[in-house]
């Protein structure tokens, strides 16, 4: 049966499940959740897809997962892909996961909403800025692991790369620039390369184009 | 060998693995890190304990192991406890490990060190009133998740409340009142009464008493 992965372009934190999806070649497809018309807020929305109130969300038959470190915990049980290759480089995966989700896209996501999908007015620029402070932080503790490394665990992508990456090949600013980071740079153009890699709003329905 | 975890009271991060690793009854020793006088911020600490500049990190023999829900997998791999009874449980304790180092323990973190460890001048209150609204809106997920249940997932303690209660007992003021919270309430009494729990200024050395 295909798995349907409810999404949105704009998402990293959907990205972060769709793309190792894709690359793994298991059988699934997107189905659009309109965020920005206020889906994911709706009582309809908590009741039926998710009680968090939150994208993504993967339906497997009778398996509903959601938060996308337990999508891409998911994903490496039924492909055997992305986990790494032994039980230290796995908990070495699972720490950049967790590593992404506290520090980095948590943080990037809303600094990325509030610059890009709020009206100017109702941007708190005291907010924005403590955030870009946190997300330099990060990036540095990013781009100095990256050093020497062509991925972020072991000799291959894993969900590691997927889950860091999440929001870092977005066009729209938010206070994230490659050139400032070169090992971030060097190691998103290996994704990049990746046989079957897809940008986020070719990956996922939706983007900010859908709404100018 | 016993184990050594570097930690320190006030850190809620450290207590989502202190408390589980008190409870499994693995052998364990506490090993204060010097957060408030900037040790996990130097290179020393960077380089020989965690590039990551974070605590809790625990050292098993020849294994370092950091981010405190990659501790708590281990921990649930060493004792068989705490991570969930069936493969569908264990995925759902992982949700919501995820879940609150996404929404809830990454925003309580900044927001208790910023209205409590930070000089009154120094507190950016449009920052502390920004995490204060994404902080209600995931106790009001917690709250709603606990009604009729004693625990976040399955019928006893998993990883899953010890990564949910990271905050939730400082006496600190951050926004955060019991009363408020009734389910939560009575789901943090749940806790208390496991047999060996201990409060984080118990369970680790240092507290704010120290620099009174």
């Amino acid at each position: 049966m295909t798995m349907k992965l409810y999404c949105f372009g704009e998402s990293g934190n959907a990205y972060k499940a769709a793309l190792p999806l894709e690359l793994s070649g298991l059988d699934w497809e997107p189905v659009k959740v309109d965020f920005f018309g206020g889906e994911t807020r709706s009582e309809a929305y908590r009741e039926s897809i998710n009680p968090m109130g939150e994208a993504p969300v993967l339906v497997d038959g009778d398996e509903r997962i959601t938060q996308s470190g337990v999508i891409q915990t998911y994903i490496t049980e039924k492909s055997g892909k992305f986990g790494g290759e032994t039980p230290r480089e796995a908990r070495e995966v699972l720490r950049w996961v967790f590593w992404d989700n506290h520090k980095l896209s948590s943080q990037a996501g809303a600094a990325r909403f509030m610059l890009n999908f709020l009206p100017a007015d109702k941007r708190p620029e005291a907010v924005t800025d403590w955030l870009q402070g946190r997300l330099n932080a990060a990036y540095a503790v990013l781009n100095a692991h990256l050093q020497g490394r062509d991925w972020v665990v072991g000799d291959g992508p894993t969900n590691a790369d997927f889950s860091c990456c999440g929001y870092l090949f977005y066009p729209e600013p938010f206070g994230f620039a490659r050139s400032d980071w070169p090992e971030i740079d060097r190691w998103l153009r290996n994704i990049q390369s990746l046989d079957g890699w897809k940008h986020p709003y070719d990956l996922m329905p939706g983007s900010p184009a859908d709404r100018a």
